[in-house]
């Protein structure tokens, strides 16, 4: 049971399909490696799994640095991961994260400090969880001091967050389904049964079908979004739309869907930024839509999961000071 | 080719997961007969299936009574049916469905007259398609010439239909995906995870976590409900509502949407009666969330199909005028 403290760090972003390991130094990633090794595709199940999956992608590195400062986030900390860490409660900032971390042996050397996730759960209000995304978000405040002060991130996704961060705090966040209902519905669904099998995630959307979704998004009533679902299929069957055009409808009424109900819910922090985190291809989804919409447009960040880690392990007391600040290329 | 006229009828009401015959005369059933071949799934593929799932189900009353008269609804007409019946554009009547009857041979003797559904494909408007509720929308409106001249015609299920009635015609209408989006997250996406399988559709509903999703689509605004959806998961993961009764709220969740969307769609007929036609125990369900919204109730009534297909038959011409006007009990 050593914990390390180095100037180089072994930062792993472990989530529900995929591991992605960094390899950093100074706050710079040095190497990148990923593999399908997510908590739910282990290559056996149980505690070896997670041995074996960090041993795969990471064991060379460690044989090079047997006292190596390891950090991990996301879904390996949940119940269903290596090491359950307990959600910390909203407000929450990145030394609640720190001194809510736990640890495990990783079975080659060094110990693995694992990340906890946020969850809000206040009277009178639907209780959200998240875990994964609140070190993408130190990632992100540590680039740009004015975001930490106040802003609103957003990131897309299976399950998208809306967070709200006032004073260097997750203060209050709500996570919408946007990805994975557009999946289920495509696949498993009524809806899915005129698209084509070829269109899916292929080629140049139809951004006039695209926004026809965000359109009847934007003059949508309390409940209507059921109703409005359908129409993936009337507007194929009545020949409004070709069939290689529904998923790109029914992509913007659930983006539209989120954006207004969204941009509502931080309507307190109106006039502070927005600022979204995620794959570049469903960001410029987002931002499209922002603009459609005619919203003020949000600053785009690629992942910022590795220099989130690196901050985490330095507040958690891993990194030594002297290499703390500077920023990955 | 035959077109019978006699004062028995042969009606199948025939979807697309099952098939159920009414042997009728005088308006009354006299029996019924159930079978699993919906159009999804024939005995055979093609024109034969069509043929062999008729003959299985009603072959013998047809050799009792070889020139019965025999009509059909449903997606039976559909493109995916034995014979496709064109949909008839709203405003739409009895009279109209009747001018737009198709027919095919079925195999047997008597030809089968099949009605066409109803489309509504207005600019401005999202379009929306209804098959088989229109002849459950006359059978409801022949019991009570009130509802005729002015109702609001809910069905629950699958894909709910909310019918505007004007005049003796369907005006308009809309149609929520509750049963479907229900059906599909529960087995479908991650807030079925946490539901134990034993509870679907089991035992007594937990009618305060229904009427917890009841109150959330109460103040949902605009776009929410993909957050609101979330909570199916949260809220079991806080412990704030046990696993067995995440269903419950979903429930509670999606009913609550559609009849805050479909009164707001029906608010130009607000005074008028609302009838709901459907399978008790879901309407029930409807009932004790209309009460929760403090609405006026509705008047629920049984599957109106037989005596829809009654009274198609009869503005077909196929019913002696004699035998036309007694009402089933």
């Amino acid at each position: 049971m050593t914990k390390a403290m180095t100037t180089h760090l072994l930062a792993l972003d472990w989530g529900t399909s995929s591991l992605r390991a960094f390899l950093m130094h100074d706050g710079k990633v040095i190497d990148t490696r990923q593999s399908g090794h997510g908590i739910q595709h282990l290559p056996v199940a149980g505690e070896t799994g997670f041995e074996k999956a960090f041993a795969a992608i990471a064991g060379d590195w460690v044989g090079q640095q047997p006292d190596i400062a390891v950090v991990a986030s996301g879904m390996v900390g949940s119940a269903q991961g290596w090491r359950e860490a307990p959600y910390v409660a909203c407000p929450a900032d990145i030394e609640m994260l720190a001194q809510n971390q736990v640890s495990v042996a990783s079975g080659l050397g060094p110990d693995i400090v694992i990340a906890p996730g946020v969850v809000l759960d206040q009277t009178g209000h639907l209780p959200d969880v998240m875990r994964g995304e609140e070190i993408q978000i130190a990632g992100a405040l540590s680039a740009n001091p004015q975001w930490a002060t106040g802003s609103c991130i957003v990131l897309p996704g299976t399950h998208s967050k809306w967070v709200v961060v006032e004073h260097g705090k997750i203060r209050r966040f709500s996570t919408y389904m946007t990805g994975e209902l557009f999946a289920v519905l495509c696949h498993h669904s009524i809806l899915g049964r005129l698209m084509p099998d070829s269109v899916l995630g292929q080629g140049e959307p139809d951004w006039a079908a695209f926004e026809m979704g965000l359109s009847e998004a934007r003059r949508s009533r309390a409940g209507d979004l059921t109703h409005q679902l359908f129409a993936t299929r009337t507007l194929g069957l009545t020949g409004r739309l070709p069939h290689g055009s529904l998923a790109d409808y029914l992509s913007g009424l659930l983006i539209g869907s989120e954006l207004v109900s969204g941009l509502a819910y931080a309507q307190n922090t109106l006039g502070v930024p927005l600022v979204m985190i995620g794959e570049s291809t469903l960001c410029l989804r987002y931002a499209r839509a922002l603009g459609f919409l005619e919203q003020p447009a949000a600053t785009l960040l690629g992942n910022t999961a590795a220099l989130g880690l690196w901050k985490y392990a330095t507040a958690v007391g891993m990194i030594e000071r002297s290499s703390e600040m500077r920023m990955p290329t």
